[in-house]
């Protein structure tokens, strides 16, 4: 995507072996871009959500085990690498995925051949996942086509941040709205805050970047603009989408989920494969990331409880927005698209 | 209630003829007395809310009454307090209940005698909330008990503030949980943190003031509590409900009644008969107050929207408890106890 008439991706290997990244905590006030050249750095970039999104942070986990195999090619030094990044995020599966992928890309290279052959991994991962996006936002555009009021403009109501910022580029969620605006559709984003840590402020910056009109609302607002018919269509992004259908994604999802369901709304989550967890089927086995308190109350003193995600059940999606198509939120809507995963 | 150690209240009638009242915008930080000596201050109050809570805006409206007729006894004068007053906040139905009130009490009397009418019948509204408020503590209570678990605390999610400080003293929702903790009941309140205001912070400030266990959440996380039964009951108050049972209430309500719902947990709200609007059948005829965007996005030059209420439909709601008891949400409900109000 272009930032002050620049194309941007949200992940660049660099010539000299680093990787640069939008430091996401300075947005929307700062464009920051930092460099990554260790594995540290890469650790230190998605626990403190300078990475955030669940493809992003495969990718970008990915390329921490270039840079630490670069240090370090032996079976101990990936390890290390390995459980390092695993444990900076425990909800999104796409970290886990990315890690597994190193893993058995380098396993039985010689030493000295893996950390480039992480990093060409990486590399192919990224170039996966624009494509991946790019495609979410083709199939997704036809669902919005479809549901676009005669007259006025089309009201997408969405949560967190599922754009280009959480992926390498296009987005999840936000891909189908930028491709209808490109097309010259009329399209309206509600953007919901999205406490603690306030994504919806990226999400605004990136439409407005783009010259998407929106309306920047607080998470409670849903129940009330869905009541009043002022959206036609839920569309969100996944951290983790079990075999069966259930989504987890960020804390708040499920009250949207249920506001829609109460309106007659429909409900999408934008799911590129990478994000679908095929060892799980409920939701409710999912680790839930419990953060800081300081992210809710401050330094206020408060007993606080800071749960990152929320499980919406399959049951209350509409449908699931993949690189392969529109499917229903069930086993057996995923393994028509994905039979390679089938049981 | 005891704030450090002294007996308060929201609203104080003094001996010199002002009107003394905590200042809850300074709250949880400072604890800010101010006095009101002119119906200005009155409307600036309730304006800025300074004062907050549909019981408690009602009671000052009718304070900012007797203040304007010191000033001015005249037909015109009360008109003009009464449509200044009634300007500040178009939601809670006690405002315009309050009003009402003054105007029938003043209706006829010699100018002279006006002001004493009216600070007096102000000094009734507040005792008269202060009673409905303890009996709505006393009715609750009775439904908590039964709802309280085997062995551990009884958990409630509130929402905004619904207790003493949205009163003149004891709190709708909060009085059953005061009085289940005094008699020495287990409780444990999930505090919303109520985007965008905070009021999540009151209910904060006041349950730690009286040594009741909270837990400070986002707004969003209600769902997910609810959905991994980590509450036996949501209880908030109501700034009008209508003759149907409809709940207008803070903006967020709505969410905690659907996901109460789809928890198979009970959504009680406590509704004093002042916050009950008998000329009203469908919620949606409710004006729902816009706020200003500062206070969505501060600064920031985002496009807002800020809708401070939401309505949840009568069919959400398990009870509503009345000073006079716990009944349906519905007509039949409300006029078996207010047979005054039937058709």
């Amino acid at each position: 995507m272009r930032v002050g008439g620049v194309d941007r991706r949200t992940i660049t290997p660099l010539a000299d072996g680093s990787v640069e990244i939008i430091d996401q905590t300075a947005l929307p006030e700062r464009f920051v871009l930092r460099r990554l050249t260790r594995l540290d750095d890469a650790v230190v970039a998605i626990r403190e959500m300078r990475v955030r999104g669940a493809p992003l942070i495969g990718v970008t986990a990915a390329y921490g085990c270039a840079l630490a195999l670069r240090a370090d090619p032996t079976d101990a030094g990936l390890s290390q690498a390995v459980a390092q990044l695993a444990a900076t995020r425990p909800t999104a599966v796409n970290l886990r995925w990315a890690l597994e992928r190193v893993r058995e890309t380098v396993h039985g290279l010689p030493p000295r051949q893996r950390a480039d052959a992480a990093w060409a991994l990486a590399g192919r991962l990224a170039e996966d996942d624009v494509a991946a996006c790019r495609a979410i936002g083709e199939h997704g555009a036809r669902l919005l086509r479809d549901l676009a009021p005669a007259t006025g403009a089309l009201n997408v109501l969405t949560h967190c941040n599922a754009g280009w910022l959480a992926t390498v580029d296009w987005g999840t969620a936000l891909a189908p709205v930028y491709l209808l605006h490109d097309e010259g559709h009329a399209v309206h984003v509600w953007v919901s805050e999205t406490r603690p840590r306030n994504q919806g402020r990226l999400t605004a910056w990136e439409l407005a970047q783009h010259g998407v009109p929106f309306t920047y609302v607080v998470d409670s607002a849903a129940g009330h603009l869905l009541q009043r018919g002022l959206a036609e269509v839920v569309l969100v992004g996944t951290d983790r989408t079990t075999r069966t259908g259930d989504v987890t994604n960020k804390i708040g999802t499920y009250l949207k989920a249920l506001a829609a369901r109460a309106a007659g709304v429909p409900f999408y989550v934008a799911a590129p494969s990478s994000s679908i967890d095929w060892q799980l089927s409920a939701g409710a086995a999912v680790p839930i990331e419990e953060r800081g308190a300081h992210e809710v109350a401050g330094e206020a003193a408060l007993p606080v409880a800071n749960p990152g995600f929320d499980v919406t059940p399959s049951h209350l999606v509409t449908g699931l927005v993949t690189e392969r198509g529109v499917c229903a939120a069930s086993a057996a809507g995923l393994t028509a698209l994905f039979p390679e995963h089938g049981a």
